[in-house]
């Protein structure tokens, strides 16, 4: 009887990891995915324990399903595990962290956890630590007036640029154009950055970093309907004028005296400007600003 | 018997959830915290699954643990419901995947799932979408000589400036000084940032989006001693060769043209310039980079 139930256990549990392979990687690592479990619902919390736990015996050889998980990979010098685990198989997941592991990342359907094997403390790469907000100072050079808002949102009403997070994918000047034209109506074009902020423990970012760049746009409309949800006000406003007032954000005072700096003297003084470059992996571009080069520099051999 | 075993199960459920709040935002979503669960250990994964469904009729009035959940605030015309559950207690994020949870992001020892309950595609705030890297272009102006190694883990063994991921909290300037060190036991001062590169769908970020600033430092001390875990080869470089030679990746190549005309023409030509600014937030200061704005602008009023 025992015998028979211990039969039906190892069945319902190491059985269902036969199918799940343990993949190598390049840093010395080994990544398990629980997606390709064949019978997730046959695999028990427990027995998906004890296998990590490496107490159970059996298993086919070569797959990741076999006798002692976590030691063994330990014995063949493994420093990490990744353990990728589907959210409705997410049961297995504190299975997992009773053995030291823990979330290294999240997103929609998926949790991956990592044990460090290795010696000292961790080495494995962090998670994404930033979000990018990008906000767009659109200057009409015809009228010398620059575009500006002030939040609903926000108990002080201090203008400033509209602007707002960088979709994932998407280039600093296309979020810029976007949320412009979103918050304000207007349609405009990249032209350079001009300013980059860094923030850290951000309330607004789950307490990750918050990088904020100014971008300098050209209008090609000039009729605002400005969206009600998110401002309280929007207008065309005198860039002397921002650069003057005291009703707006420190960094929206400090930009706008660097764009009147530059309507006035040339943007070329203020410009922080982009080249687009061929990437290493084919077929891929890619966006560098830098100050402006020369020519000749450019041309250096 | 079946109403003493309803009753048994009841006290085990809904009456473990007796002690969670629902906390609204300003933004009209709603956050329960599981780890204010009393005692979580009596809280039965499918007992959670029916409140959160909302079939259940028991609960303290005012507290999260009430009859209807997911339903009462949609009525209440909630736009969207955190979760945060710790990771021991993973058992309910499949149940609350069910009723159309999806992962938001988790770090460590805990996960946060989000519904939408509002009108439209979900407008609720992503999580941190891009890694920060960091390297340091180390110019020593008396030789006209540049820092530079090759990767020890890269096929392609093409000379480029020490650099690494940025750690949680790190500015920009101090992740260029320490990988630089890490690297090379090279120790050097921020002078400025030079270029800024974003690429998307990153394979070393896990997806996101990479962010890659390099930076301008000054040498305090001159004896390499190399990281041998890291790099294969590391030496200082004639710039000049650096912004000629093609065994230099791309950007690397482009920045040291960059470095040399600054070098040959002055730097206030290249450098983008870092500006320290109180936070509207009492106490805290922030970086803004930006080009030099000449006092007469800066105190422009």
């Amino acid at each position: 009887m025992v015998r028979l139930w211990l039969a039906l256990r190892r069945a319902r549990g190491w059985g269902a990891l036969a199918g799940l392979r343990a993949r190598p990687d390049k840093f010395g690592g080994v990544s398990v995915d629980l997606a390709e479990l064949r019978r997730p619902l046959r695999l028990e919390r427990a027995a998906f324990g004890r296998w990590l736990r490496g107490k159970c015996r059996a298993g086919a050889p070569g797959a990741a399903g076999r006798a002692d998980a976590v030691a063994r990979w330990r014995e063949e010098g493994r420093v990490a595990i990744w353990l990728r685990i589907p959210i409705l198989q997410s049961r297995f997941v504190a299975a997992a962290a009773s053995q030291g592991f823990a979330f290294h990342h999240a997103e929609q359907g998926s949790s991956t956890l990592t044990l460090w094997l290795g010696e000292g403390p961790s080495r494995l790469p962090g998670y994404a630590t930033h979000q990018l907000g990008v906000a767009g100072a659109v200057l009409d050079e015809n009228t010398g007036k620059v575009l500006v808002i002030q939040d609903r949102n926000k108990t002080l009403n201090a203008w400033k640029f509209p602007g707002g997070l960088s979709n994932p994918g998407e280039d600093i000047g296309d979020t810029a154009v976007r949320e412009v034209f979103e918050e304000t109506g207007i349609k405009s074009e990249f032209k350079s950055i001009l300013s980059i902020r860094q923030q850290h423990r951000h309330p607004g970012a789950f307490g990750k970093s918050d990088m904020y760049i100014i971008c300098r746009l050209e209008p090609s409309s000039f009729n605002i309907s400005f969206c009600q949800q998110e401002c309280l006000r929007c207008e065309w406003m005198d860039l002397d004028e921002l650069a003057r007032t005291k009703h707006a954000t420190p960094i929206t005072s400090n930009v706008a005296k660097l764009l009147l700096y530059g309507y006035r003297e040339g943007f070329d003084k203020i410009d922080i400007t982009m080249r687009e470059f061929p990437a290493v992996y084919t077929g891929l571009f890619y966006k560098l600003y830098h100050r402006e080069l020369p020519e000749s520099y450019r041309n250096f051999t």
